[in-house]
């Protein structure tokens, strides 16, 4: 089953048959993995012949270009609103930490994929995912470092501290299924507290 | 490449050639994802036939379930000899977090297999898998609640915070690669450090 976050990914942004084509394509590779997925296993699932698909995608590979990016991009967009919420940094990466959380529990399915399939990405998508990766997590080490000069964080390390607090909202995505006992909002509180200790910030 | 820890597994344990079929069943899981290999893929990077591989496994499957249940077998042996390696519950868990730290980097091949594949387990090896999951998380835990019960840790969740620790360990197996800056080591000291004060531990 497609979680909401997912679903809602591509909701007005695209045609109705190319979004029931990325979905089937988010389905069958997080059933399967992308290399043992056909563009025909896609199209019997999004309930149409292989030749319609090729219309909307050239290829099983630009089908998860698209997943990636549009996932990435989310993502990005996510942190970088989260920075854009609060002067300070811990009200600012108490935010980033809950709504990381919370995105990667409810967008659980295409969360695996994006992060667990970069290899088998084309080369200029990768090229282009490997960006929004990296402004991803320099947005992260961003807030750190200005806690750290403001006295509000202490950390030894920002990289690796960045590294730790990205890590750990995206393993939600490889754990966390719908029968978890933890809401994804519960586990996105509990994860900022965590995190904003471990940044060496104010106990909430 | 397979990695050292990865090669050490099942080193003195099986005959040289049940080992070098464990190896090549690594590789080729790791590169392409469990459903897309073949055991003739398998028995060819092994350098043998697919019926030499059926006198060993009797499918890909059992395959897999021995990778799996050698990995998971050996992570719960590190997390109870990190128990067992103090008698104090701060001690404990920073040499935990370190050495699982480091077994998830150096192991990094084995370590995404067996946490990525778990679904794709026989019924039998699933539940074997399970169980041993289940005693990781229980040590972590119990260590944790140790720690709060004599005023080392301060946490809210037990069960969360012990979920946030191994997952942070587990997630190092996806993103470490033998390009990393950091050794297996220091990014275990590091690790350790912060995982200390996110249970509300002294600091390093």
């Amino acid at each position: 089953m497609t979680d909401q976050a997912t679903a809602d990914l591509w909701s007005g942004e695209r045609t109705e048959t190319a979004r029931r084509l990325l979905l089937a394509g988010v389905e069958s590779f997080a059933r399967r993995g992308y290399h043992a997925t056909t563009t025909r296993d896609i199209a019997t699932a999004a309930g149409m012949s292989p030749a319609a698909l090729y219309i909307h995608f050239p290829s099983k590979a630009a089908l998860l270009a698209e997943i990636s990016r549009t996932g990435h991009r989310a993502t990005l967009d996510l942190v970088e609103r989260a920075e854009a919420s609060a002067p300070g940094p811990v009200d600012q990466m108490r935010q980033l930490v809950e709504d990381f959380t919370v995105w990667h529990a409810r967008g659980h399915t295409v969360g695996r994929i994006v992060n667990h399939e970069l290899y088998a990405l084309p080369e200029d998508a990768f090229a282009e995912v490997a960006g929004l990766r990296i402004r991803i997590e320099d947005t992260v080490r961003r807030i750190i470092e200005h806690g750290v000069a403001v006295g509000d964080f202490d950390v030894l390390d920002a990289r690796t501290a960045a590294r730790a607090v990205t890590s750990l909202g995206i393993d939600v995505a490889r754990w966390y299924t719908d029968r978890s006992t933890e809401t994804p909002e519960e586990l996105g509180r509990r994860y900022g507290v965590l995190v904003l200790r471990m940044l060496g910030g104010p106990a909430a």
